[in-house]
């Protein structure tokens, strides 16, 4: 499911774990999370349906470990990926995600994670993993501000608070796209730039 | 319902609607979006349950009624809010949204508006009705930086820019607050005033 932007929606399934997150992934995308069912992800599935009720114990314990997978393949590819420098790499990030808009399986995608992410209201599993992959997102930009302070490309700020800033800013943009009909990625792509050149890049003072 | 904070996580009921609203609140806080029916509503209603039935067209329709209800009071709450200009309005704001930690009405409030935002993933009915919301909450951030503008104290920006920013970091602050453990609302408000400081503030040049 590569898409012309680049975007790869949901992994190839590798293995038994990977084939029952794509079954997954393809019950969430016809059902929703709230209609679904582990029967929906079983149907999907292509090996016997006592393996899949072997390894998880419902539904939520079954999207909990979707949330793990998807952060594994983002950290797979993550790592795969070879930027010149840390500018680079923050810049490449931000036009993925600041994209004025988003192929359609991206779309989905995204309504999908939000949805699953709003499960950590008011369950203490999802909160555990979704708290982690926020940690995993935070590392990440911290570990590219941390590169750029290094390498005096960037100022000499605090790479924690600048990642936090971003991480934030990362986030609520997902959520409205995910929310809301608003148009405001190319608007805010403008502001985190300017942010960007007043705090962290050297060589636009 | 007003907390040390002076946050009112909801408001006083006034009327058959503000009844209906107060009680919808209630059910929510105690079974979550997922398991909620309109019975743990209607349990909720000290008047006939039928009147409750008669208004609203199941669960749903209730409770996009109950995320219109809470965006009029927000509005109600800040036209009567006083402020010496426009940058004392953004910080009061601000610093609400930003505290460090939020009282325990304010945790449980904004846990439950995500769950709700979050059915907009989903659902076309609640995706208008957040979709509103945004427009509303981006009106009024274009308004105050608009007034910052005319009177001298802000740069020459784009109003509606600069309100695309601070909502979409209001917004992931609020995202990251309801489903994750993190604690960043210290780090990311002293991001957002160096961002504010370099792009808005016309005396800290």
């Amino acid at each position: 499911m590569v898409e012309d932007d680049g975007v790869v929606a949901f992994p190839e399934a590798e293995g038994t774990r990977g084939e029952i997150m794509a079954a997954t992934y393809e019950a969430l995308r016809q059902h929703g999370y709230a209609a679904l069912t582990v029967q929906d992800i079983a149907d999907e599935f292509p090996k016997s349906k006592s393996l899949l009720y072997h390894h998880y114990d419902g539904k939520d314990d079954l999207l909990v470990d979707f949330l793990s997978y998807m952060l594994e393949q983002y950290e797979g590819q993550a790592e795969s990926d070879r930027y010149p420098d840390a500018r680079a790499e923050l810049e490449a990030v931000l036009d993925r995600l600041f994209a004025p808009s988003f192929s359609e399986p991206m779309v989905e995608r995204t309504r999908l994670m939000a949805e699953l992410r709003a499960q950590a209201a008011s369950d203490e599993a999802y909160r555990e993993q979704v708290t982690r992959t926020d940690e995993r997102f935070h590392e990440r930009f911290t570990d590219i501000v941390a590169r750029g302070v290094a390498d005096g490309s960037f100022r000499d700020v605090d790479p924690d608070a600048v990642a936090a800033m971003v991480l934030t800013l990362v986030n609520g943009a997902m959520e409205r796209r995910a929310t809301t009909d608003a148009e405001f990625a190319g608007q805010v792509r403008a502001e985190v730039d300017a942010y960007l050149a007043a705090r962290l890049y050297r060589d636009e003072v």
